[in-house]
């Protein structure tokens, strides 16, 4: 039986435990809590990707109250829901999953300047309604200009980057007129940067006629 | 209380009664059954999209044991999957979401082939492993080069086209040299469309300075 400090917050089922934990802990906003399907979807997005099978792609998710989990970018992620969360479940119990042999997650307290003191990216791009107007492709360029460059999309419904967030960031872009769902994003870049460094047209030779 | 018969099966929950289903009902294949996930997926990564938010796409899903689902582009689709399968569950059901009032979701008995005579493509492509090597950008301006295109993603974990849909395709095209989930080849086709009928450049208008 799980302890309910065990179970996954999950806005569409747990509203009301999540009100009480917002009014406990300061810092922590009811609005960004209870959002792993956004975590999941966006994860979906990214990691089967050629980027990713090329090994030119590192993920990791932070948590508003400062976890930042660690993806291990072989890992195959359960495209079920319900799975997902059993395995982050399991993930904030043991710190790591599986528990024994090469981790697929591992789990840590961290705030975002600890992993990029962590990374050492050489510059940090965040995407934000907040920032520049900048088509994705161009936006995808600049970051796959940049040496260990680092790319942050807010894993939220609304709202954007706390403070602290917005002050690492060298460059913000805004991508869209509208606010676009995390996994769009997240999806858009990833395309857009294997175009930038040559992985799609490297995995497909188009043959003479593509009509047939 | 749900009857057995109007559970949605999901292969991480119910494989036996899966097993059980496609026994009794010849021309199933179990190995494209019980995947909703892969659906929901994909109408994520397609739905909240500058292409659908500008009325340019009309989705619809094909079921192995010929339902058609319409999808109203006004639907806001539940972000959660367990609220997309209730929702699924009711459709069955009632026939349409909401039971009252417009329609988000539709729900009949059709063919792929009654679906085509219903909306009558100029053209249809289809996406798959033994398609054409065609990268996605000059398959999407191909397709968005047709008026009234039909676009076609294999919603199945694994496999191919049954036969009477591969021969409804007018050309079918191979994007990636290892297969990709449906979701990001759905959403890497709504991308490249935008790209190629200018929806992207349209709704963003970039300031003089990228690099802020």
């Amino acid at each position: 039986m799980k302890k309910p400090s065990e179970v996954l917050l999950d806005r569409a089922f747990h509203h009301a435990a999540m009100q009480k934990l917002a009014a406990k802990r300061s810092g922590l906003q009811v609005e960004k809590m209870g959002r792993p399907d956004i975590v999941h979807n966006t994860l979906l997005q990214v990691l089967e990707t050629p980027l990713n099978w090329e090994n030119q792609l590192r993920v990791f998710v932070h948590t508003q109250d400062d976890y930042v989990i660690s993806v291990n970018p072989k890992i195959r992620l359960p495209k079920n829901y319900i799975r997902f969360v059993g395995l982050i479940e399991q993930l904030f119990a043991k710190k790591q999953v599986p528990e024994a042999g090469t981790p697929l997650m591992k789990l840590k307290k961290a705030t975002v300047r600890n992993l990029i003191d962590e990374i050492q990216p050489n510059r940090i791009f965040g995407f934000s309604t907040l920032g520049q107007p900048t088509l994705m492709r161009t936006a995808a360029k600049d970051i796959a200009d940049i040496k260990n460059p680092l790319a942050i999309v807010g894993g939220f419904p609304r709202g954007h980057f706390p403070n602290k967030t917005r002050q690492a960031l060298n460059s913000m872009f805004k991508v869209d007129r509208e606010p676009l769902d995390a996994w769009v994003v997240a999806g858009r870049f990833v395309y857009d940067f294997e175009w930038a460094i040559g992985v799609a047209e490297r995995r497909i030779k188009p043959t003479a006629t593509n009509h047939g």
